[in-house]
């Protein structure tokens, strides 16, 4: 068995639950049926021990920054946690690291707003969530933000709605990575025919 | 402040990681925007200390099954954690006794698969994940096994298919106890607008 490529999905203090949990519930589905393909999906935080979520779950990270294997894909979640990581050198030095060392930096919700923090959205399109789509062109104005897109695709760069946006990006990934059929398998895994009664 | 009726969200060893965070996020974002409707939502777990999900996500639960506040309403998640629950009667005769005492007893996934085996879908409508409709048949041949709902609400007991499924029950939860407006608004919070790429 040779090493997987690896997503990690990063948890903060303020996370929103579901911006991590619908695209991991996606991409554990496919990389634990699939590990032929070649991924894996862990989790990982600052320090080790419990995070508390933005709604006040409490999740274990896998690993910690310090000691995770080196990552191919980046996820990050939004979630009012993000805010003072906008403000956080070390994050926004971390997420710029990561930038050089990853293929792909991928976001949920709010999460790329630390992306803008950091420098990684420059003249580019983005997404968040619909709440905060001026928060995003405040955090840099060269942003070509997009109201409407479930999640753009900006090539090494994935942004994506808010929240439950999440699961539909994650597919958008698996499609990416392991081609529409793997994706239409895994939809049918988590049965993601969503009817919302309202 | 009077103590709100409590959803008490149910974690064991397998549960399926989005049955659980699903309609937590869609509850705690209600329930957390409008306290004043008189709910509150949380997670309970046998016993304290992490609990390890299907996928290998590991949560802390709230509460132990010994001190959670009287709960209103019971959501069982699904995952493959429930197969050996079907055969636990301490598991059992903590589901009957939930039922005397809750208002509605709800699921996500293959939870139905344990209150099937606890007598609860005994001659009712029900569903579970569309891989395991013959199992919850098997685990009880009076149940009504509907195989193409989202999910069926009878009254006191609600039971959902797979996995993304739990999202859309939950919604359903919030238009019974606080109307159709109010669930907009949730569905609007988490942005719960799905455009599945495959």
């Amino acid at each position: 068995m040779t090493e997987p490529r690896w997503i990690g999905i990063v948890l903060f203090d303020g996370f929103e639950e579901l911006d991590a949990v619908g695209p991991w519930e996606v991409l554990a589905w496919w990389t634990q049926q699939h590990p032929e393909d070649g991924y894996g999906v862990t989790t990982l935080a600052r320090e080790p021990g419990p995070v508390t979520a933005a709604k006040g779950m409490q999740l274990l990270p896998q690993h910690t920054f310090a000691e995770v294997p080196e990552l191919d894909i980046v996820l990050f979640p939004g979630g009012r946690g993000t805010r003072p990581l906008m403000r956080d050198d070390a994050m926004l030095d971390w997420v710029r690291d990561r930038q050089t060392r990853a293929s792909l930096m991928t976001s949920v919700c709010t999460g790329s707003l630390v992306y803008a923090a950091a420098g990684l959205l420059r003249d580019r399109p983005a997404t968040t969530h619909h709440g905060s789509l001026a928060e995003l062109s405040a955090a840099d104005p060269t942003i070509k933000v997009d109201a409407d897109a479930r999640y753009v695709d900006d090539g090494d760069v994935i942004t994506s709605a808010g929240v439950s946006a999440g699961i539909d990006m994650a597919l958008h990934l698996v499609v990416r990575l392991a081609g529409e059929d793997r994706a239409r398998e895994v939809r049918r895994g988590i049965q993601y025919d969503p009817e919302p009664p309202v």
